[in-house]
């Protein structure tokens, strides 16, 4: 499709959809989700076809750097990210206090980056050259998991566990959370689930990160607002209630009439229904295949759960078509990974992160601000400011 | 002007100029630049009105809750606001570790308002009442200059200075700056300064705000991803620029050659032009007046340099109107006031978190997420992977 710019000399206001739905606010090269067919891509592949068959490092290459790595990018790769893992001693040092009061998991992983781009002296994105920004993002991307780690085990009172640079980003961040090796299903499936979860479209983290990085400021600051966007309740969402959803029925006998009642009632199915797939989540339906292989009664209750969702669906409120989301079985394969459910967010914002970064740097290559305009509909001025004793 | 709403069942893309130029992002009874005539309100008073003739914490009010106070509104707000300066211990301790690496201050000023939101449990914007988000913007606006001057004086090997409840807003920033008593002018300065810079219009760091706050997250959030915003080169600008050039320049007698060989050779002079104003920015007019009293050699030499500048361009480049921006003499009001270069961009920040926290109150009166579209301009999908070994 040909670039359309719409060049204009005057101001007249120009209105479009609230939530600026389907507003073109830029083009970009990494990729796009086709809500109607299911399907969605990193550049030139579908994105699950890259979370079942590459690994995480080659996913992050392609997107940062444009194409797939071949065996001696990759190695390359691997090391250059394993090497800035972990955690500078001022960031170490505002992990105490930044857990101190149990604030959200959330709240303290924006701290914490943005403490690390602070210390770790981020220029801003325009005074850096494109190599430069290239370091800073993968600096941040490879640092995030660690944060989330070592945040979660000073909150425990236990110490944060150092990275282990032969490790895999995803076993390494397990290793990091939990101080143990995680066996090679727990990998496999985090690493999918993250593949899966670095980009997908223009959401409102995404914006933001590139709202902010329009303005030229370093990277710590477009990822810091971007956490922010994603730790909203309108858009990150909370996998954690969907596991909440599973305890709360219980057993088998008491799925039917759950789910009965939640639909009769009008209640909503944590885990269902997306704002852009009209078909099944294409995230849901790779997510899913993973956990038919677990073969444990959390996975084979959670099976039976999204079956009856969509039977009684079909039964009760037809040509209504709702499928699993990627949080649903997100949280299954998340909770198989041994990831506490207070740190599904985070872990979502550990893929996003890398998504953000690609985003940032493709947005660092424009020169214009994002600023857009508002109407005003408040009381009309100039009014003469009234002296304190006449109001 | 009605309300348009644009109803749209298809997902066609809508093109719009880069940058969301002129388009209207939402409605707001918060204030408007009118650009050409020179002339921006704060709800429907001349803000420049309201920073000659009322206090801080009165505009605050107005911003906040609607009105102008009366007496008895006021002496409530001043001891509600100042109630709630102290920084509390978990953000204390933040300070030293924030600020041991020499970081940018806009860095670690994020990194504070992001721990303190963090520390101070606040909820999503999501779930909270009015009231409670109301609490919550007070709060934030009140603990930042506090923030500012304790970082600063950590910074400096020096301890926090606890903030005094019976002195306004502008004079207690300065006193915890300094640990000293500012003078009746040098308060005067900062706050017609600081009531000038709370909002105008919908500019990169209010826009951030707003679309963190859309998502639903907690106030802290959409504060520190403003703050990132405004750090950048492309919106904050740097007002420490202008007395740097004003040191450059240095005796009166260098004054013209100094501004002709800027002009004849493109160079950009600090604090002048301004995207929106075609007139004098009419809060450099206002500035203007105040430096004009202040009979110094410095504001004696800045007034001679921007007589110079619109001289020079006057018989340089007839035609092209380039006025002063805040920029120019709001740093002349923050040095008079004793406020070091490095913190000019923060204290603008002191003054737009008032600003951001109004549109935060506004934006989360309405419940639709800020969601826009791009266009993906890539290689085609779907392309299978390659194998590792055919790269």
């Amino acid at each position: 499709m040909p670039r359309m710019i719409i060049d204009r000399m005057d101001d007249t206001p120009i209105d479009v959809p609230p939530g600026l739905t389907n507003v073109v606010v830029t083009e970009t090269s990494l990729g796009e989700v086709r809500g109607r067919e299911g399907f969605y891509h990193y550049r030139q592949y579908s994105a699950v076809d890259l979370a079942r068959e590459a690994s995480l490092e080659e996913v992050w290459h392609l997107l940062l750097l444009g194409r797939l790595p071949n065996a001696a990018d990759l190695a390359g790769f691997a090391e250059r990210t394993a090497a800035v893992r972990a955690i500078p001693a001022p960031v170490v040092a505002l992990l105490p206090p930044s857990v101190a009061t149990g604030a959200e998991p959330m709240a303290v992983l924006r701290t914490l980056l943005s403490g690390y781009g602070a210390a770790a002296g981020l220029a801003p994105l325009y005074d850096q050259t494109a190599e430069e920004r290239l370091d800073a993002a993968l600096r941040v991307g490879a640092v995030t998991p660690g944060l989330i780690a070592a945040a979660h085990r000073v909150r425990q009172g236990l110490r944060p566990v150092p990275p282990r640079p032969e490790l895999g980003f995803a076993a390494d961040y397990l290793h990091r959370l939990t101080g143990a090796e995680p066996t090679p299903e727990q990998v496999a499936g985090l690493s999918a689930y993250l593949i899966a979860a670095i980009d997908h479209g223009f959401n409102a983290s995404t914006f933001t990160a590139r709202v902010i990085a329009s303005t030229g400021a370093d990277l710590a600051a477009c990822v810091t607002g971007a956490v922010g966007a994603l730790s909203g309740p309108l858009h990150g969402g909370a996998p954690g209630r969907v596991l909440a959803a599973l305890d709360e029925i219980g057993t088998a006998d008491r799925i039917e009439p759950w789910v009965r009642d939640k639909i009769n009632s009008g209640g909503r199915i944590m885990g269902f229904g997306h704002p852009v797939y009209r078909t099944e989540d294409p995230r849901s339906a790779m997510l899913k295949e993973l956990v038919r292989g677990y073969g444990t009664p959390r996975a084979d209750f959670a099976l039976e759960v999204e079956r009856t969702v969509i039977d009684l669906l079909a039964e009760l409120k037809p040509g209504r078509a709702l499928n699993t989301n990627i949080e649903f079985y997100a949280a299954v394969v998340m909770e198989h990974c041994g990831i506490p459910a207070e740190l599904f967010t985070p872990t979502f914002a550990v893929a996003r992160v890398i998504g953000w970064t690609a985003h940032i740097l493709e947005q660092a290559e424009d020169s214009k601000i994002i600023r857009p305009s508002s109407r005003y509909v408040g009381a009309t001025p100039p009014a003469p400011v009234p002296p304190l004793s006449e109001r």
